[in-house]
């Protein structure tokens, strides 16, 4: 391709991959099975993260992931979310390994972070958000997995 | 993980991975700007589809890519996507091994599929489409490379 990574390009403080794609959706029930047909693999996991007010379903497509995220409750973002846009892609998730490193890089970029710190996110991931203004109408969240003790 | 792929779920009629996220902007100079602070690296090739009425950037992001896609024309379908919800997610494209047959199998299942057969894209694919009505609100590409010659 003609293309190769700069020595700053391959530092540590850079985004990976696309850690995974979150999706709202209404009936978590019902998109279970949906995605479970179009990605030919069924969840692997059921996560609710209560300070979020939402109930998660993980799904796996090779080296990427799929969250569908359910509101709890009719405060949650994700039903607010829903009621403005309707059911699609809430947010896409970059896997960081250095999290605070990255947040302060974006920062100095001109990014709105809408976390001053990181918080404990689903899936066993600490994570921060972009705020969609600033990143061309996406809601862009950094996460780093957290080391296993 | 307690998660273990089946013979089904291993044969090659699935998709693989994001081969790429596909943005609607406005300004392809200026996203491009953007999205090389986000990633942390510059995009690797503009290409225009004149079939579909877009030019491209595309990004590498570990695994997956990023593909930005200004309208050429006015009756393009990025720029009726943007005047109806803004820049954005325009489609999430999946990688496939055998587009025919995961179209059949999706067609099956009960998706609709916008094409009937698969057409050539960007970056050296065939392609095809699933109507974000059937798959909760989300334009779902499935992408195949097309082999060297």
């Amino acid at each position: 391709m003609g293309f190769h990574l700069t020595d700053a390009e391959i530092n540590s403080e850079q985004v990976n991959k696309i850690e995974h794609l979150g999706v709202a959706v209404k009936n978590l029930g019902t998109s279970n099975l949906l995605f479970e047909k179009l990605l030919g693999v069924a969840h692997y996991k059921v996560e609710e993260v209560a300070s979020e007010g939402v109930r998660t379903s993980f799904f796996m497509s090779g080296p990427n992931k799929i969250e569908l995220l359910e509101a709890t409750s009719v405060d949650s973002p994700i039903a607010k979310f829903i009621a403005k846009k309707g059911e699609g892609v809430h947010h896409v998730a970059f896997a960081v390994d250095d999290i605070i490193a990255e947040m302060e890089r974006l920062k100095k970029e001109g990014f709105t972070l809408l976390n001053e710190v990181p918080k404990k996110g689903a899936d066993n991931k600490l994570v921060a958000f972009v705020h969609p203004k600033s990143a061309n109408g996406i809601l862009i969240e950094l996460c780093q997995e957290i080391a296993e003790e």
